[in-house]
């Protein structure tokens, strides 16, 4: 008898207590156990997934930044030709050589930290400098790009030469930069909230 | 004794059951119903302050674009000194009126939808909307406002006049516009992830 009566508490065991199910909002343990394992492994395959999509544009952006630089830091023909004789353009490669600078960094570190899955800093650290640096450089990005397009235009009307080509090239670059940092930024920022729910 | 089995049973029931604990994340039950009431209003609160801090922004950031409207779309006075000779200027015109509908209709909907506690749309596209939308208008500003500087600049070099300072001016408010709607788009986003975390 004190056997069966044992065999019943074990099987009982894993009922809800009913003073946890607040406003039903809270799950019972028989959907808890379902729903928590698979929400956790669906989980944890979307960061994967939004780790590997953030690398990704952070390289896209590396890349276009950088090319968006040696095009206009190259560009110089003498003359009215040279691009630092205008603020627009100066600007353009300032902003180019700093999203070079924080994509490089940021893509290096990720790189590492996915290598060697040791985190150089701590979770919300490293989210919330993610997301505040894609942001930030995102906006110094599409507004070079916007500063030195006016520029450009006015000069092709005139004259369509190797100068105003290259700063037509590196401006289009700055702009594939500021899609792909742009894109990073919804990522990050979708990281940084999910995390502070925790 | 099978009493005292029945009474042990009793006493041990609210006890969590070991399954659900997962890596220490799920709250035993004792604390989770304290944890979730306190949680539950310290949200509400949260969302009240974020509805009422991104209403304020947007009323900033209208009254901002409305002034750059106003004072580029009245910049005409002869000669070269009129706004619609210039790319850049229209931009900005174009932009500040985009700014204003877009800024105003938003407004509009949250002042509507919290005097008479009824939601236009649905919750989930509300959010998008918002998000999105201000992300945009802001990506448009900082844009617009970037394109019309180098060539203001220019001109204030060699002249001075009512005309140049307008232009500033009218820079100036879609920069202000901007800083406004930016921080919006971080609310907006906010609200947007903790929503999909439903």
């Amino acid at each position: 008898m004190s056997n069966s009566d044992d065999k019943n508490y074990v099987a009982s065991a894993p009922v809800a207590p009913p003073a946890m199910d607040v406003e039903g909002q809270t799950p019972t343990p028989e959907t808890a156990s379902g729903f928590g394992v698979s929400a956790i492994t669906r989980r944890w395959k979307r960061e994967d997934f939004l780790k590997r999509g953030s690398l990704a544009l952070r390289g896209v952006a590396l890349l276009f930044s950088l090319i968006a630089f040696i095009t206009m830091a190259s560009n110089k023909h003498g003359d009215w030709k040279d691009f630092d004789k205008y603020e627009e353009f100066r600007y353009v490669l300032a902003i180019a050589v700093l999203s070079t600078l924080y994509t490089g960094g940021q893509a290096l570190r990720h790189v590492h930290e996915i290598s060697t899955s040791k985190q150089l800093l701590q979770p919300r650290t490293s989210a919330l400098l993610d997301f505040f640096g894609d942001q930030i450089v995102a906006y110094l990005l599409i507004s070079a790009a916007s500063a030195a397009v006016p520029m450009t235009n006015r000069m092709r009307e005139g004259a369509d030469n190797i100068f105003t080509d290259s700063c037509a090239a590196s401006i289009s670059m700055e702009f594939l930069a500021f899609t792909a940092l742009a894109l990073s930024a919804l990522i990050s920022g979708y990281k940084l909230t999910t995390q502070s729910q925790i």
